[in-house]
């Protein structure tokens, strides 16, 4: 120690810069290291050290997480809302991200809820129709509580036809709608009278064309062709390209079996051809599948739903029940149309976000490297991506494999004690969203989920633990 | 230099590691370079040293290399072979690769050719089509000599229906068979019923429904469809998965637009959709379109087609006419089917090293990482394959962009000089053939073009030289 202060020093700092300030006085070399402790709060850092390896989340996590690798989200049908969906009300309009009501939801949503209404026949006029949606007659909830997902505004109404999937090794069910395809659409909430024309062709043409299409097909497990379009250079979130080609080559022997009526037949196949997204909405189906299965495990750390409604974005983990735990959602700065910037964005948006909670999305951009041309960045950052994911997952999964990566399967099971742990928040591919109305896509971008969420979450799974435990 | 005995030596040995041997006894540090002279003997290597940096030479690259970029192969058709090759004679029977005579056939070609005589009804037994094709009484020609190329064996006689592509731009038609599926199959020399059987459903079915549903789509440019593949995990040689899809979208509304009797519809659509190599054929004669544009611009060197026959390897060049510069076709080391190895399998067979003659399959390797699981290697492999070929190309084609290289276009234009200067050999993704005629495929691996070639072609194009030139 005497010869501490008479040698001459290289010095390592880990943490403020500032500490190291007076040795960088005295002339001595000093490197710094970024570091923060985890948790940024003393009792968030309490419960995260009440979590960090104990066995009983441990195994709750190992139980959630084989839940989730054993599930075979199925595609069997389409059918209406109203006819598929639980206990749905008469006057009730899903929607995505954690619940909002009326007044608090960003206009693009409104515009969607408002465009739902007129859709529904419940208003004549959109002014009807919004007053309808402050009037308190109609419920809003969350498409998550119905066992569903929509992308961006994620609305649902009761005569909307949905995708249909079953898991037959836990019996679960989830639903998507359908993909609306580019341009003025509702989900980015759009609702002029072609918008609401073209959501009645859906329910009218294309909804029950698929069902007659389905029914020659039987079932068609959905995991298998992701693994496939993930080979194909989809992430199967922003990038659809493949999946969508491998899911038409699926339907249309099946289509042509059904022997639909030639000008139905030529206007759906036009209709699917030309919308490179229209898997997207299966593959956040298939994904909420996988999560359900593993959702519910007591003690158990995993995130089972990312979420954001335009103004919060939600988490769901599997052992703390139905409880959403929020913070605001962000702007993302992203790769903007032209004439559009981070001005015109509305906050994060959509429960597209359940791709990436389910190990695909960003966390699989490996496979991805065109994406970048859409969400911005560099193909090293997309290798980037799916193996810094790696440090705040529970494993990997091996029906999902990223050929950039030597075939590694992509990271999965997002584990709040190590999101909180590392400061690592889960990376998210999306589409951005016009903070008005009406407008749509405005770009596309990669963000994050807010840390925060998780360290409300590792607080209240603390809370959860048996004295003794 | 008096110093230099008295000094310690660290060394650096260029070349034979023999040379340094003295040094090394001595008691001297030696580093080894590994390090050949170009061109492996003195009259290639005085050839090599005119045609370097030769004025004449670089112009007439840049004349050849801007044609293959501008070239715009589009799919206007499909017919018989004997209605669209010029002058192909009654008793034609076109093959893969450089010209070869029946008694020095490999098996596979042998047992395709036998399988087209009974096709063609020219036999009515394998006896009958073998004596017959070693009579004299069939012409057997190149598919290159008649604008067209075929993958494997290559067969195409006259009553085969052939894709048809024209160049509007140079006013270039080029010609591919259409793809058989896999399993037993002519192109590997399989010739039972059963062969024979699907190829006339393919004269009788497919080939009349392609021209009536290209009717009802007008031309197709096939370079943005084989870019968009690129994007999406095929290098469109040995990997066509997403051409295929992508070309099956653009196919089936057409289809439903011709009218199709419902039946034969079910049946091409099925048979397309069940074969990932489909769009292969297409790829093949596009490219054979890009390096025909190339072709017989005096005095360069850059090579425009390669091409095997399954006991020869031959290429052209640009500037040296309709000469085939020839070496042994090697046998592939690659990835076998269960039960088969280097053993049973027939030298390296087929047109379609032109996808590689055109910058894309092994060349365009990085754009494929999944391909490693058919051909061979690691996902960086791929990676260096494409960033290797750089060194003997004349350019880069803006066409095809490589995601996984930061979208970099795809090297192209093959340089006899830089191949024969370099050492380094053009790379290939191939499909390997059983040694005997009937088995089919038996793995499929990365292969190289033998220097030879180059090194004869190199001194051929010196001789080509105008005294003072």
């Amino acid at each position: 120690m005497s010869n501490l202060f008479g040698a001459e020093l290289s010095v390592i700092n880990v943490g403020l810069s500032q500490f190291a300030d007076p040795i960088r006085a005295a002339g001595n070399d000093v490197v710094d290291v970024t570091w923060a402790p985890p948790a940024h709060d003393d009792a968030v850092a309490r419960a995260l050290a009440q979590l960090v390896n104990h066995p009983d989340i441990e195994a709750a996590n190992r139980k959630a997480f084989d839940r989730y690798l054993s599930a075979q989200p199925t595609l069997t049908g389409v059918g209406l809302a109203r006819d598929v969906l639980s206990d749905l009300g008469d006057r009730t309009i899903l929607h995505s991200g954690p619940p909002i009501a009326w007044e608090d939801m960003c206009a693009p949503v409104r515009g969607a809820v408002t465009g739902a209404c007129l859709y529904e026949g419940w208003a004549g006029t959109h002014a009807e129709a919004e007053t309808l949606a402050g009037s308190g007659e109609i419920t809003f909830a969350p498409c998550h509580h119905f066992g569903a997902v929509g992308p961006m505004a994620g609305i649902i109404s009761p005569s909307m036809p949905l995708w249909i999937l079953h898991d037959p090794i836990h019996d679960n069910t989830t639903f998507s709608n359908l993909n609306e395809g580019l341009g003025k659409v509702l989900r980015f909430g759009a609702n002029n009278q072609d918008v609401i024309d073209h959501l009645h062709w859906i329910r009218d043409v294309l909804g029950p064309a698929l069902t007659a299409t389905l029914e020659q097909l039987g079932t068609l497990e959905l995991k298998p062709l992701m693994a496939q379009a993930l080979h194909m250079g989809d992430e199967v979130h922003n990038r659809n390209a493949a999946a969508s080609a491998l899911l038409i080559k699926r339907l249309i022997p099946a289509a042509l079996d059904a022997r639909l009526d030639p000008d139905t037949l030529s206007a759906v196949v036009t209709f699917i051809n030309s919308n490179d997204h229209f898997f997207l909405n299966l593959s956040m189906a298939a994904c909420k599948s996988m999560l359900d299965a593993a959702h519910g495990v007591a003690e158990s750390s995993m995130v089972t739903a990312m979420a954001r409604n335009g103004v919060n974005f939600g988490i769901r983990v599997s052992g703390l029940g139905d409880t959403w735990y929020q913070a605001p959602a962000a702007v993302i700065d992203g790769l903007f149309f032209p004439g559009y910037s981070t001005d015109d964005a509305n906050p994060d948006l959509g429960d597209s976000s359940i791709t990436e909670t389910s190990g695909i999305g960003a966390f699989a951009m490996a496979a991805s490297p065109a994406i970048v041309q859409f969400v911005g960045g560099t193909s090293s950052d997309a290798l980037a991506n799916s193996r810094r994911m790696a440090h705040i997952t529970l494993g990997r999964n091996s029906a999902f494999t990223l050929p950039a990566l030597d075939f590694t399967p992509t990271p999965a099971g997002i584990d709040i004690r190590k999101v909180v742990d590392t400061g690592i928040a889960p990376v998210i591919n999306t589409g951005i969203a016009h903070r008005d109305a009406g407008v749509g896509q405005v770009g596309a971008g990669i963000t994050n989920a807010p840390l925060a969420c998780f360290s409300a979450a590792v607080t209240a799974l603390a809370e959860t633990l048996q004295p003794g435990d």
